[in-house]
């Protein structure tokens, strides 16, 4: 059995903590069969190799231990969604892991799913926050209302982006405590209007009001000294002709919504390049979230 | 001529200084005439009867003044929306007045309808929100996205809800005076997520799920000492079988969306009555925004 478990991009502008969007690629693979023993076997980008210490395998596990069986299974997986790109690397494995043990198990509850990805992300990361795993495992554009008790809504939209990834790290840890506790009232209010009027224009097809309403009050200004190079960026991709653009998750990665997306990401490489960072851009889509199939 | 301007309901739940909501009862009456002078005549509610001192009359002589135009007026205002209920009553008459003019003058321009309107407001109240003249000019349900340079979002709905009207007050000023600068993080990313969750639910028409996202942690925690007898109302109208029920504007007005409405808003205010505070409820519909007319 084989799953597929697509990249994330979270926050999606206004939407920090609250808003996750599914891209159809870059997709982990996990490929899974019921054993006696757990091994892993991993390809790709680099990362753990001790089942009790890769995030995929953690998270099968997690979700075995909550459900009492005994089980044991050789896992295989490719890495293909680079890890620390900002782009939900972690959550995606997490979510294949975690969907390989419920489908091998006939378990339909997305809950339990999401519960057991968390496990395997707060093990691997020292934190777990479920604005990746949510898209991951649902598809398309998602609203994260609660995480305690899952409570999610699920946009049906269908748009192309494009994605650059520069060869420079955030970390989400520093990304995270570089945030202050208490913010302006007057900052919650101007995110809450963007992040409603951009929920009614995604609602409308409207992508072009979507795009200029990427933006941000709530932790991007904090995260500036992490992303000096953000603002010529996004001006370049503004520049280029882009609806929008804003930061994927804590980054490094960005995206931009526009109609020429391949000058749109050319431009944003090159301002990159002009910082002396390498990047690629890559086009996509929206996902439909994780899924199952035979080998 | 003859203007009809609806009451509203402003913050809507989540949706502090952003949602706002048109009713279509109650509704202030402005009935306008060209003239050589200035003159005013109020009956209904106790308002000011100077044309310098009444909103409605104010936001009249704004516009004629920001479009350099030297006519004069009859205005006679049945004012008919309760001052200082939370139901928008300065916003309508404030819009009133503005749209006599503009309807006279063919005027079409919304931005300067509304900034007359918040003149008028600000002269007779102190200070000016665009979460009631908003709603009350545009009619459905607005996102007001920014007032500077006037950016709302409409959505087109239609559904019954019951208000109820309580005999005490709580001032705006005040109501504002309590408010923090600082918010916590946390608080701001839970009210983006049931202000988005609630756009999404009230574009699909599903009341239920609008009603139990009627929640808020922005302004009326810190507004509890102000409306003592909120949790109560509250409690009595959900045990009653509403959907969900929050505060109009900054009070005292409620507001509560179900099924049986009647039985809901009696609820509410033999909950009100417990605390000693008398209490009318209606049950009115979204309206269509302020609306000009023949004599």
């Amino acid at each position: 059995m084989k799953v597929l478990a697509p990249a994330t991009i979270a926050n999606f502008g206004p939407g920090f903590d609250v808003f996750g969007l599914c891209l159809a690629k870059p997709v982990d693979v996990i490929v899974f069969k019921e054993s006696d023993e757990v091994t892993l076997e991993v390809e790709g980008f680099d990362v753990p190799s001790d089942p009790e210490k890769n995030v995929a395998s953690i998270s099968a596990l997690a979700l075995l231990k909550m459900l009492n069986v005994e089980v044991g299974f050789n896992m295989k997986l490719k890495k293909r969604i680079r890890p620390k790109s900002g782009l939900g690397s972690s959550g995606a494995s997490a979510i294949g892991g975690a969907l390989a043990v419920a489908n091998v198990l006939g378990v339909r509850d997305k809950n339990l799913i999401i519960k057991a990805a968390l496990e395997g992300e707060k093990a691997a990361s020292g934190s777990a926050h479920g604005d990746n795993v949510v898209p991951a495992l649902f598809g398309g554009f998602t609203i994260l209302k609660s995480l305690h008790y899952l409570e999610v809504f699920k946009l049906d939209v269908d748009f192309e982006l494009v994605v650059v990834l520069p060869e420079v790290e955030v970390s989400t840890r520093k990304a995270r405590s570089v945030l202050p506790r208490d913010i302006p009232l007057g900052d919650a209010v101007k995110n809450l209007a963007l992040a409603s009027a951009l929920i009614s224009a995604l609602k409308e097809g409207d992508l072009e009001t979507v795009g200029r309403l990427l933006d941000d009050y709530l932790v991007i200004p904090y995260r500036k000294p992490l992303i000096p190079w953000f603002d010529k960026v996004r001006k370049a991709a503004l520049e280029s002709g882009a609806y929008g653009v804003s930061l994927s998750g804590s980054g490094p990665a960005m995206f931009a919504l526009g109609e020429d997306l391949r000058n749109i990401g050319k431009s944003m490489v090159e301002a990159f390049e002009s910082e002396g960072i390498r990047a690629e851009y890559f086009i996509t889509k929206v996902g439909g979230g994780a899924k199952c199939s035979g080998v």
